[in-house]
């Protein structure tokens, strides 16, 4: 017979979770495995504080703060994760809801405990707030990654940031962190204002209106598209200089329609990039450190979740919920 | 008054053109610019043999062996040009039906005689045929430019070619002499032997074969994409491996579809080339000679131009046809 979920492992632990397709979470009792010989467990704040290491632990020790991102597991022997790309990894393990190495699932961090392999966790360096560093972990290397790996990092370059929501305010900060010229593009005139005054870009573009994007035609060095929803390439190709770069970090569930002659015509490309690995997860989070950079947040309590899952549906959050878990988590 | 095509330049020339939108081909008397003091004329054979060159000329003398591709003129200071990319120049003069620097009408190389500025003549190394080096000058550097700037040109890599027309097998041919693995890609399973035992591919997937598609996922570096008919992308991406590269150098008229995810999931990209600068088509030449690579051709009289053209329109050809001119060019 197969375990309760409460009982498989050791360590009892408490937290929110969805049991069902409706995707309203509530609260819920399970358990963590005892920390392996290198696992790390730590108590969750925003992000967490380490608790407990294993014997063959190096990078951390108690007391650390720490995080994990949306991963928590990979092979650790493909081409992929060699290269410290586990993000590709074809046996990537998520944080939320998959199967873990030892055929149990991983509960995502909603809960007062959390233990990973130390491999999977990061570092939060002293100077960062707790509070606003958990979304890096996830929007922040979804867009520092694509900036490094298309060359889209260099100081004088101008970069479109289409989207201004958590992964856009993001690459926003970074960009401009790094020394390029940032242009917001966005379908609604209202965030210009939010977008140059406080995240500091350099100019609003509105995407709807043809004689600005016509003006704007062949000056950038890249874009970063974090757009979800179905959307015209063309108009963002046509912003792009020779050599340009559009990325996609956002994930429109229908086809996109991509004409090839634009592309041709300028030697343009359209890629992809999904989070990032651990290594450059790391990096990003040191650079973070360095240049001041968190996420802009609102912090809610643990039973404020299904609220905000509805707001999160219709874009009413700046820009990202993060749950006050330390302070707002309670047996029932 | 304007003057007429036959009187404009003091140079008579005689040559076949279209003169309407049937797209027929008929003989045309006409006029070339006398040697400008950075102009290089020459008789046309299949490529051209210098016969005179202007004051000013340094790269060429009397007698030299010398081409012609896509292009004969730019701004040739914009930000493309000073890279040596005349052609993304917005300004670039194709060789055939374009308005020249001096308002008339370029006329293309179905002719005895050209005029060129020096700086958009390719010298032709003199080990390679004239006949089969001709096609080089567009279809060669339109896939070897690709490799070279997407760093496909790496030996043991894979590459992916898709289509095997005068691109594609001259993709395959310049992607061996690289070094690579070359698997072609062809709706036609009966291009099998040609590919293979002809043109040296390595391996050779039917597109519509699911079975052998679903077992090459993953496995190639890049694919040179040479189809321009609407065709699928999804699974051309599939077989990337992470950090692959689809490179589109056919251009489909009607939009392609494209979907994110699968970008995402690799930090896939595809991307898009055409032709190339005149220093790297120099550098595709001399490669292309240093390994005797030239394409396969048809070659053929004057006279038989429009057949060729009606025959283009059924793919009949393998691989380029080549007109004769120095042999069948008579005025009629």
């Amino acid at each position: 017979m197969a375990m309760s979920t409460e009982n498989e492992h050791p360590v009892k632990a408490f937290g929110w979770a969805a049991r069902d397709t409706t995707g309203h979470l509530s609260p819920f009792r399970f358990s963590r495995r005892a920390t392996g010989e290198k696992d790390v467990t730590f108590k969750v704040l925003y992000c967490g504080m380490v608790t407990e290491v294993g014997t063959k632990v190096t990078k951390f020790k108690v007391g650390d703060k720490v995080g994990v991102g949306c991963m928590v597991g990979s092979c650790r022997s493909c081409a992929n994760c060699k290269e410290d790309l586990e993000n590709y990894c074809p046996e990537m393990i998520l944080t939320y809801g998959a199967k873990y190495y030892d055929g149990t699932i991983t509960h995502g961090g909603y809960s007062d405990i959390m233990v990973s392999d130390e491999h999977f966790v990061i570092k939060i360096p002293d100077n960062l707030p707790l509070e606003g560093s958990a979304p890096l972990l996830c929007a922040g290397i979804t867009v520092y990654s694509p900036l490094k790996y298309y060359g889209l990092d260099k100081a004088g370059m101008h970069l479109g940031v289409v989207g201004l929501g958590g992964l856009g305010h993001m690459a926003v900060k970074f960009a401009k962190a790094m020394g390029l010229k940032v242009t917001v593009i966005s379908t609604s005139p209202n965030k210009k204002k939010e977008a140059m005054d406080h995240l500091g870009a350099d100019a609003f573009l509105v995407s709807r209106d043809t004689e600005e994007m016509e003006l704007a035609m062949g000056t950038m060095d890249g874009i970063i598209d974090t757009v979800s929803a179905v959307h015209a390439l063309l108009p963002l190709i046509g912003l792009l200089k020779t050599n340009g770069k559009l990325v996609m970090v956002g994930a429109p569930e229908k086809p996109l329609e991509l004409l090839a002659f634009p592309l041709l015509m300028g030697r343009k490309m359209v890629g992809g990039s999904g989070i990032g690995g651990i290594k450059e997860t790391q990096e990003m989070i040191d650079f973070a450190a360095k240049h001041n950079i968190v996420a802009d947040i609102e912090l809610i309590p643990m039973d404020y979740v299904n609220t905000a899952m509805e707001r999160l549906s219709k874009a009413d959050v700046k820009y990202r919920f993060v749950i006050d878990i330390v302070n707002s988590l309670k047996p029932s």
